[in-house]
């Protein structure tokens, strides 16, 4: 169980998300080498553009260890969390973040202040390309 | 029904969290002269630091309307939103938000970029001693 699987456990969430007309983003939460909270984006489904991988991922992480603070385990996410759910990171004092793809648009890094908590340790690009090429897919596929 | 009764409604909300012993903070909606959601913070009961009173009543509102954009609600918050929780409202693209208190640490109007929809409207400060007392009365029952 190496960081490269736990992406691919991310990605195959991102892949329930697109075979249900979702944005394909996919999230997971690891502590303790243990997945313990695995969702994806269903802000469709739940007509609620607050339902988005991370937050589901950290409400169901919450409920499995019954604790508001995340400081030894590690989100990974397919795609980089919007202004929201790096927002809700910094609350959660998430001990590490791992993301695939840039988000170009609305990721939390194009701001000039890093809003995570400052004990959150990041990695980006880690099948940044299967990431990309399921995000561009749907997006074809809409068109 | 005017600004002035819909935040003492919130702060009704608030003084509900206040009770259950959470940080005292309120947040209704309101679509055409009508309430659709109300909530308070709730992070304690649900051990969920996402479980912000503006999460919890944007949640509510979709789910109210079956919709995911809401340009013609208005929200009324006790508390100045946090970082997660603008997100959240530029996402939901409201049209107009009102807030009682500034949350000088962690409120989102501290970043240098506005992270709100351009074309949401902002007022704030009604009700704001009303809303500070509030605040300031739980921290001092928490000492």
């Amino acid at each position: 169980m190496d960081d490269n699987y736990y992406m691919n456990v991310a990605l195959n969430e991102a892949r329930f998300a697109y075979e249900e007309g979702e944005i394909p983003v996919g999230a997971i939460i690891v502590c303790n080498n243990q997945i313990i909270a695995k969702s994806h984006n269903q802000t469709e489904k739940l007509t609620d553009c607050t339902a988005h991988a991370e937050i589901l991922c950290l409400t169901a992480a919450f409920e499995f260890l019954g604790a508001k603070y995340l400081p030894d385990a590690t989100m990974y996410v397919t795609l980089e969390p919007c202004v929201m759910c790096a927002g809700a990171l910094y609350w959660a004092q998430i001990g590490k973040l791992v993301y695939a793809a840039d988000d170009l648009k609305r990721g939390y890094s194009l701001l000039k202040e890093n809003i995570l908590h400052p004990a959150t340790e990041v990695e980006k690009g880690l099948l940044k390309e299967e990431s990309e090429n399921l995000i561009r897919l749907f997006f074809e596929k809409l068109r």
